[in-house]
């Protein structure tokens, strides 16, 4: 069974977002991040904002990093909007033809699996899921540096001097 | 999230065989009772009597209907074998190419939701499934006639003159 694309890049961008731990990151920024072109990208930030998940500005200190919803949100949540409305097999779609159609008990079955699917997601929160191992050498290709450190040296800056 | 097309003809196919009560259908017979081209058909029910749930024989009194443990298998043990490897996100293909795929946590997470369909679907007895109500009509248009009544007409014919 296979997610969409469109679910595949979501979960990436609020994982990558999670990772950069509150830093703004530009689309660009992400679409690299994530190996994915930018125009699908853009479309999934503008999904991912509408849903209140992520945060998108424009401007000299704009860019994208996620919400305080976004912070808490779960797989099960973004599945269930970006795959909710995907036809499992084809009697679910507009198109579908299929002859067994009538009074068929296979779909119901279906759907209790589905649901089953995306219970076990339900509790699994995004923005626990990064890594270091996972998003230190990412965010290093980015250009970025190790963001905990970095945030370290602003930090130090800002002290009186001793 | 979306099943196999080939998926969904097997399940098909397996439910009007059911239907079948035990009576024999060419392969092209099935074919127009599933609304699926003859070759998808031919190929799938290949696939079905590899895995002993279907019995199909050539000849003149050929044709294909449920094993006995076809009258047994269940939506889960189909769909394990039909989309066990089929990757559910591109990391999981050899082609896949996602950045954040080292030490990733989602990949466990999205196989434990697997499992958790196929759990829901494992008990699920596919010859339970059809009824006369979603078979009658499929039967009649493939001029087999309501088969309970083809039986018990072949039946009366056999008994002694009163």
């Amino acid at each position: 069974m296979r997610l969409t694309a469109f679910s595949d890049v979501s979960l990436r961008i609020m994982m990558l977002l999670a990772g950069a731990e509150g830093e703004k990151l530009s689309t660009q920024t992400i679409a690299n991040g994530v190996g994915t072109p930018y125009n699908h990208v853009a479309k999934s930030v503008a999904f991912l904002a509408n849903h209140g998940w992520v945060s998108a500005s424009r401007g000299r200190f704009g860019g994208v990093c996620l919400s305080e919803a976004g912070s808490a949100a779960t797989v099960g949540q973004v599945l269930r909007a970006t795959e909710g409305d995907i036809p499992m097999v084809e009697c679910e779609s507009h198109e579908g033809s299929c002859p067994l159609d009538q009074s068929c008990r296979l779909k119901g079955a279906l759907a209790k699996a589905r649901e089953a699917f995306f219970a076990v997601l339900d509790p699994v929160v995004i923005s626990e899921l990064p890594s270091q191992r996972q998003m230190g050498p990412v965010f290093v290709e980015l250009g970025l540096g190790p963001l905990a450190q970095t945030k370290k040296l602003e930090h130090a800056q800002k002290l009186p001097q001793s």
